[in-house]
């Protein structure tokens, strides 16, 4: 491969594809610049792999002369078999919750430090969040990443601390000696509640859901006021579309 | 570039890159051997793109030696912005939709020849349907395909009748003569209803979405049971919706 590489850069051509598609990572609409700049490529390499980009679709660039993801990007990665299959699967069970409560309804996997959020409902009247499908929120702050930490290895917790996790309200736990306690509580009852962690004035019941292998693989969540906190429907709703998705999953109790 | 090439194979590597993807558009799970195959690549191309895929994340590799696509590109493909504003803004009217008839609730845009699936939600009790998120289904044979395609330049449908159109079911229409006058009908009604066309026993409604320059840019659709077929609570439903989601992306009527 030392062909395709430029002095300096030690980067196959086949990396520097992927740096460019990286770029997009934390922006929605960037200039050549941009991405070159946050792909760490001279402006015609950035240009010329943008061009092939373009060309096969998975990139698109609008007549303001910026770039954005294009439907070829999203056809393919629709096809995740680990987001298809969770989607396919809790699906019905989502529409369940959010029939029966009228509230925010959030899917989501583990994703290194992360809660990945795969589906979300949102009611009209409900309280405003700030996930959306794709999103990626702290675990320590949102319920849903509350249930993905306290069933993932332990290092995940030491990593977690270690990266300096940001307190985004006074509620917001972010030490070990508080973390810890809590997480064994989660474990027990099954259930994560979290009330003024990552945003004010809302509350979130979480559930773990299972696999065959009864090991947790993702979690749901209702999101809701924190004026309600303290009602039993939302952990109990929460509770049984959890177990359900779980044994659609081929989980037996 | 052309030390990039290999004797015979005229394209780039970022051009290879991206036929590695390409093979994954019509299966979940491939093969060293199918992948190499389906893009036209000596195995060890292959095997050597896949690597570099696969340390990026957006190709991922089982136990089972197969490939599959990975989270990577999941989270990726869920920021093209066409696929990610339409269902923002399209998702709480679908939600009602659903809620109101119970029965499968789907939203389309047009890829070519195709209907492509941005969302989908289905009861427990509505017809089945062979539709999921990120299927691409032929045009002339479903209710949002019909819509997309009387509103579509008129060489989409010289297109698609040289194309050799499937007739799936006897109901199928295939030939310009039949379909010209029944667009001109839906043009008119403002409404897409078909019976029986792509799967037995199935009737769909669907209606265009329409954005602020009055372009037809979706369709949103209903699929119920056959013998529901009659019964105008669908359209009316359908006609409300797709005005809701088209006054929310700027139309005005």
């Amino acid at each position: 491969m030392s062909g395709n590489r430029s002095a300096g850069d030690v980067r196959s051509v086949a990396e520097k594809v992927f740096a460019i598609a990286d770029a997009f990572g934390t922006g929605a609409e960037l200039s050549l610049s941009d991405i070159a700049q946050r792909a760490n490529l001279p402006l015609s390499t950035a240009h010329r792999l943008l061009a092939e980009w373009v060309e096969w679709g998975g990139i698109v660039r609008g007549d303001d002369g910026l770039y954005r993801v294009g439907m070829r990007l999203w056809k393919l990665g629709v096809r995740a078999p680990t987001a298809r299959r969770m989607r396919m699967v809790a699906l019905p069970f989502l529409e369940d919750l959010y029939e029966v409560t009228r509230e925010n309804v959030h899917l989501a996997i583990r994703d290194g430090l992360g809660a990945l959020y795969l589906e979300r409902f949102s009611g009209r009247g409900s309280v405003p969040v700030i996930s959306e499908v794709g999103s990626r929120l702290p675990l320590h702050a949102t319920g849903v990443g509350l249930v993905l930490l306290a069933w993932a290895p332990s290092d995940v917790l030491e990593e977690l601390v270690a990266s300096g996790p940001r307190k985004f309200l006074p509620n917001t736990m972010v030490t070990e000696r508080e973390l810890r306690p809590r997480l064994a509580e989660i474990r027990a009852t099954g259930i994560a509640r979290s009330v003024n962690e990552l945003t004010a004035d809302s509350f979130s019941a979480a559930a773990p859901i299972r696999d065959q292998t009864n090991e947790v693989v993702a979690a749901v969540s209702i999101v809701a006021h924190a004026d309600r906190s303290a009602d039993p429907q939302y952990a109990a709703a929460v509770g049984v579309a959890s177990r359900g998705i779980s044994r659609a999953l081929g989980w037996r109790s």
